[in-house]
């Protein structure tokens, strides 16, 4: 069993407290950090939302929440019970002064004035700055107060300095706390263990021993419902510009001194400062966009993503990127990232290939070594080497996997990464959390993309859906000779 | 299924062929070869031996032997058949000039004269020479003969020296094949596959990065009735000075420049002319000994060494050796080599111990990587990484062993690895045999320590019957802070 430690009394105040992210993912992770005995009885959720509900008919919102989102085998009617009991509800438009502040000041001011306070916004990020103002205008940021921050940061740069910005007037950065649910990913934070706890693995980690790294996250399901959302975003803003920038910045990173929030993230942001800008002259080679059309996914008919919009879209559901690291360590290797829905696989992963042996000692050249990081499904390691093919006859080569499977103790399933960071909050530990000049660099490093394609400078692709995507990226890893994980051999 | 291919047309003489090692190994070995399609039709195996029995006589005690030593399974009625119908018998004492080598020219006469001839001496050492002799002065040694001789070649260098001798002068060194079966097992094979097929491998494949290696070879069994003939070789000649240092030079050897025989042979003869000599000042801390008691095995309760003995002796059941490889490479780093009878757990291994990561990022310091090679059982590679432990507090380390087992295609089992070398010598292809110069560098490293210990400079020590072996030899590798891998966290 895990051996958990309880955090310090709290308030977690959710802002947005009706929406989809809440009650799927916020309450259910609050629940199960409460069954392991990490949340004390004096904690308390307070939900707000202009919906004009009282406690009683949050609460049943809540009841059903957990009903539908946490399995049966782990939902006792007396934790759910006790974890309902936390629960408090504030009407209240959070953007407008003149809302009911009153009676979240009146809840709140019930806690000791010390008391650890998290503010977290479910709600749409153009409200965030809004929402800021109105809790210092009415007395509520205290020292222990915390603002955690929903993706996404903005859709550009200009977008995302005016929400910095508007947090920013009222929260110290130290305070802020940009929530990217990848970083709270078990596999993902095992990036910095392999690397860094790994003498053997340190030893090859760079492009002398690599010759390329890919990076992918694909999804099988769609747009479906939210198809009229989705089209204001796409693969680059949903997917890339943050989640999977984190996930190269780990893998990408020089080793930091210490695991400090701050050290961590200047090594990340060294990263992405490094990364070589995508030009109007490059962008064409450098990129892959499309869209899915029908297909099979999983032995079901689907629609493509046109059909389900309703409307012609320059929108993206795929996006590849050749992207380059302009540090000595990683010279000449070149990341792959890709992100897709209506892939032929739901899968998250790292996969590190090794420059071949220079050597003819076994008649045909050996395969390269491949490292697989399997950040979902079936986390774990994977490590491709060529070994002697057992028979009698011959010296030829095959390769072997030497595999691990990442599992909780006990063989639990892994919490959601939500539980985690909702925790880390208010622990006051944001090293898996996004600065704000990480979230500027980022967009530094994809705006030009987006804007190079919503100029059509990169043609939009198509790709049935239940295929790995557009044959133009698989021609992108080709032209190094490179291919994505599912046609290496 | 296996591809095999078949050998040319062969005579196989063996030369003391109602003997145990042609019973046990041979005959078994060449049954399955014809099994596996690879033994022409004509081929012909020869047995002699001085017992006066006539083919009949013989092909029903090979008969028996297929029964006892071929699974059921396997066995099938018409190949067994098929498989006594090559097998000719003489009786014929190799060592004496006036026998009958007419009857055995006789029957080699009806081949061809270029059919390729494998003598194969399943005989005491010291008739090697004499049987050499015979064949010559019978002018049965052929531009297509070649000779296999089994283990042990002498109790020292000078012993060693005279069979070589007696043997050479009437072969030429490339048609005499001594065999090593440990060089048989696939695994053992597999060892210059994982160095030189595998980038990654190869970069960390020094003392920059390993630390120490540890070569087990650890048997269960005790030497029951074979006492008093154990009682004038010992752990050292009979594992040590032979198999286990090949191991070490496929292990510690510098890239061969191709798999030829010679080529591969000069870097393993490298290293043996690069091991340490050990003297009389250092033999008592580079090397342990030891003499089993009474104890128990696998539930079993069974005699000590010198009860089964039945009197006093000065042999080692166990011995352990400290080696050092004086080049570059290996500048620093320990070879542990260790051997015993009735030892807690029956196994055969490579063990690589990396050194550990000089970091501090994750509180204590990572344990160091370790491979293991499993020569035997479970034939495989493990990998010991350092990865997060799965917990949502902190950021903790665990070990993960990434895992591949090497299995034969179909999943069959593993050829005893005589089927392999016995067909290599009809081949003509002796790298995974023994050449002379490398027999003798293993003795000039071993006989210094045989001497001191037959002087007992190095006190004989006692360990029980299914214990790892005596406490000094844990002691040894922990003045440098090592462990037996058994002892390994």
């Amino acid at each position: 069993m895990e051996h958990v430690q309880q955090v310090e009394p709290f308030d977690y105040v959710i802002f947005g407290a009706t929406g989809d992210l809440t009650m799927r993912k916020l309450l259910p992770a609050l629940y199960n950090r409460l069954r392991m005995g990490q949340i004390p009885d004096d904690a308390r959720i307070i939900g707000t939302a202009r919906t004009d509900i009282d406690r009683e008919g949050y609460v049943a919102r809540a009841r059903e929440a957990l009903e539908r989102f946490i399995p049966d085998d782990v939902r006792s009617p007396v934790l759910v019970d006790r974890f309902l009991g936390l629960i408090h509800y504030v009407t209240l438009d959070g953007t407008r002064a003149d809302s009911q502040w009153g009676d979240l000041s009146a809840v709140l001011s019930e806690a000791p004035a010390d008391r650890i306070r998290v503010y977290y916004f479910a709600t749409a990020p153009q409200l965030y700055g809004s929402i800021c103002e109105n809790l210092h205008s009415h007395g509520l940021v205290t020292p222990h107060s915390r603002v955690v921050l929903e993706k996404p940061i903005g859709t550009d740069m200009a977008t995302a300095t005016a929400i910095n910005d508007g947090v920013g007037q009222y929260f110290p950065e130290s305070q802020i706390y940009r929530i990217d649910h990848y970083l709270g990913k078990e596999t993902v934070q095992n990036v910095l263990a392999l690397r860094f706890a790994n003498p053997i693995m340190n030893a090859i980690w760079s492009g002398e021993q690599i010759e390329s790294v890919q990076i992918t996250a694909a999804e099988t399901v769609g747009v479906e419902g939210r198809a009229s959302y989705y089209d204001t975003s796409g693969a680059m803003r949903d997917m890339i510009q943050n989640h999977l920038l984190q996930v190269l910045c780990l893998v990408a990173m020089e080793a930091p001194d210490s695991l400090e929030a701050d050290t961590v993230r200047n090594a990340k942001l060294a990263v992405l400062n490094a990364l070589r800008p995508i030009t109007d002259e490059t962008v064409a080679a450098e990129t892959v966009r499309g869209q899915y059309t029908a297909g099979v996914v999983g032995g079901q008919s689907v629609p493509g993503y046109l059909e389900e919009l309703g409307q012609p879209s320059n929108t993206e559901t795929y996006a590849a990127v050749r992207a380059w690291v302009d540090t000595p360590r990683w010279k000449g290797v070149p990341f792959y990232i890709r992100t897709a829905k209506r892939s032929a696989r739901k899968v998250s992963e790292i996969v590190i290939r090794f420059r071949s042996a220079p050597t003819t000692l076994f008649g045909s050249a050996p395969a390269g070594n491949v490292l697989v990081i399997r950040v979902q499904p079936n986390e774990g390691i994977e490590l491709h080497l060529n070994v002697k093919n057992p028979a009698l006859d011959a010296y030829t080569l095959r390769t072997a996997d030497l595999d691990t499977t990442i599992r909780m103790e006990g063989g639990l399933p892994f919490p959601d990464s939500y539980e985690r960071l909702l925790l880390d909050a208010v622990r006051g530990n944001p090293v898996l959390f996004i600065r704000r000049d990480e979230v500027e660099a980022a967009w530094r490093w994809a705006e030009p993309v987006l804007k190079a394609w919503s100029e059509n400078k990169v043609p939009m692709q198509t790709y049935s859906a239940g295929s790995y995507g557009p044959e133009t990226s698989a021609e992108m890893l080709a032209e190094r000779g490179d291919k994505w994980h599912e046609d290496m051999e």
